[in-house]
Parts: C-alpha cells; structure tokens; sequence
C-alpha cells in the first residue's frame, strides 16, 4: 500500500482491526480523521484513553463502570432484592432503556459456550453466588435466547434452586409488531408453549 | 443515559461523531475498546494522534502525507509531464490500486458545488494551475460522475484550454461484469454515446 504514507497506513490498519470496521470503512474514517477539527481528534483519543484506563468491574453486578459501584447498584431507588442476570453491559442498557425495571443486574460477560471453550468458571458466576448469599427475592434470568444463552440460563437454574430463592426467566415469543409469516417454526411454537391465558 | 459511567458515555458519544457510526455501532465499538488489551488501545490512539499531527499536503501535488513530497510524486519512477487530477486521496488510491498508472495526479479535495457553497477558490486549483507552468503533456481529468465531478471537470479544461495542454476526461460507460438490464439509463446513452469504433 505504498498509495498511502506510512503513518495514514497504520491508521487505516488499526482502524481495520475494529469490528465491523472493513477496509473501505477504515478508510474512510482514516481521512475523515484526518480533516477532523484537531480538538475534535484530542477528544476522540481523549475519550478511548480516559474509559480505558478508568473502567474496571463494579464491585457489586459486574457491570464495566468508571467507579467502584456502577450508578444503577449505587442508586437508591432500586430493589437490591431482584437481580437480573444479562451476558454483558449491553444488554443490560437494553433494560435500562426501558425504564420500567427497578431491581439490580448481574452481568455476566459472556456465556456457556463449550463449542468456544467458555465454560461456568469464564463467566461471572462465582460473583452472582455470592450476591445470593445476602437477601435475595428473585434472580431473573435474562440472558439471549440463543443455544448459549439457553445453555447458560439451564446451568444458573440449576445452581441457584437449591438456595430456595424465585428464578424466572423472561419470555420467549413472538415479538411485538412481529408478522407471524416471518418468524421462525421454533420461536412459534416457543410462543405456543409459552401461551397465557385471557 | 444514565445506564452506563459518564466516561463509557463520553467515548460512546465521539465514537458516534463518526461518518457511518450510528448510536448502535458507537455502542459495540465502546465496549469492544474496553475490553482490547490495553496496548492495542494505546496503538490505536497512537496511530490517531501521529497522523494527525504529522499529516500535511504533499507540496506537489496536495494528496495528504506525512513527509512534504509524498511517496509518489517523490518517486522517480513516475512520468511527471502526465497529471491525473482526482477529487480526493481515496480516489487517488483507487487508481494506484490497479497498479497500471505511472503518471503523477493532483488533488482538488473537493469538487466545484454551487449547491453546497464550494466554489473554485475552495479546491485546490491554484496549485494545479502553478504545476501546470512547468513541462506537462497531458491533464487527466478523473473526478467523480457525478454533477458536482463533471462541473469541475468543465471549469478545469475551460481553465486548462488556453495554456494548450492536452486535456481529458475518463471514459463515462458501463462497467466491467455490468449488467445492461442493471444500469441506470443517463449512463447507457453516455455508454452509447462514447462507443469506439473495433
């Protein structure tokens, strides 16, 4: 790639390593780094750099945070008596967006994957256990519901009901504003199954 | 967003600044860089901060560079008498792609647009006109199909005529492996339009 110089080649290269980020893509932001406002550059690299160094785990769900407890198990509105179980933080602000949940989050970073090698020790379980050990009412299993989310969502269950404390795990069906003529045989009948009475 | 830190926030929102970075993607990027290993995050803001501040014009021919001649128009490979005139370096790099150009090119950054308020002065036309004051055969005018490319591409030869240099302009055709049936119909008459006697 001797088109371009040196430094705008690694630029481009390491852009490239990002996810979804191709190398057209790469590319394009390369130059449209490059013709950004310098403050502008200072605050993108700023904002990497400052995350970067300050993330770690919080001490309470698990959840990447700038400070020892995250805002939402630091909050005081919020039911410590139910937690609910997601594989990252993402998920978890899928919730948040909501709005309408007031328990905590355990978050998980990842899921029982033995095609991946992930097993129950590479995912945050040993933590959720022993959050479980103060006053519990309900853990609410909720992580995605493909084969490790499945898999994952099996394996706590069966970890916690010994403990005697509420395990639920959200519902499978169709989604709402879903067509019924696009959605998949299995999520139909999961949606059957799972049928409520009127 | 108070579902995640002020600093995850902060990095989710510059990543979204992005050309082609909606709220969605900021997201995934954020957490991907949160989670690389620390030296490839200081790699990357690293090769950020080193182009940006090293990045200038090439003095000859405008493409941006890191050295006052760039890698091209220092080579003595290249047959300076023919200027290929492009739009921008991407543009530039997709001609050096296929390897079979050995002239020099100059870059507008940018193309004349009435609509968007870029006039002449805007691009970098002046230089080329300086250039042009040394031995050169032949003008290439390749800038893109499009109404602002073909608007600049009439200034420039307009521009260009009295001085006696040879001028042209890239074919406007259909492309390899395009399907007739597929391609829009200004570009079949100018297929048309352009056809070469076999």
């Amino acid at each position: 790639m001797e088109y371009y110089s040196d430094k705008i080649n690694k630029l481009i290269e390491e852009l490239g390593r990002l996810p979804g980020v191709g190398r057209k893509s790469a590319q394009r932001l390369a130059f449209h780094i490059l013709n950004m406002p310098k403050e502008q550059v200072q605050a993108l690299t700023g904002a990497i750099t400052e995350a970067k160094e300050n993330i770690r785990y919080c001490k309470e769900c698990c959840t990447l945070t700038d400070s020892d407890i995250c805002p939402i198990c630091a909050s005081p509105g919020r039911n410590k008596r139910v937690i609910m179980v997601v594989e990252n933080s993402r998920d978890l602000a899928a919730y948040e967006k909501t709005g309408k949940y007031d328990g905590v989050y355990h978050v998980l970073h990842g899921a029982i994957s033995p095609m991946l090698g992930i097993g129950p020790a590479d995912i945050r379980l040993k933590e959720l256990m022993v959050r479980l050990q103060k006053d519990v009412d309900e853990v609410i299993i909720s992580t995605n519901s493909s084969l490790e989310g499945e898999a994952t969502a099996m394996y706590i269950s069966k970890l916690i009901k010994p403990t005697g404390i509420k395990i639920s795990r959200i519902a499978t069906g169709i989604p709402v504003g879903g067509d019924l003529e696009n959605i998949d045989e299995v999520t139909l009948l999961r949606a059957l199954d799972g049928r409520v009475e009127l």
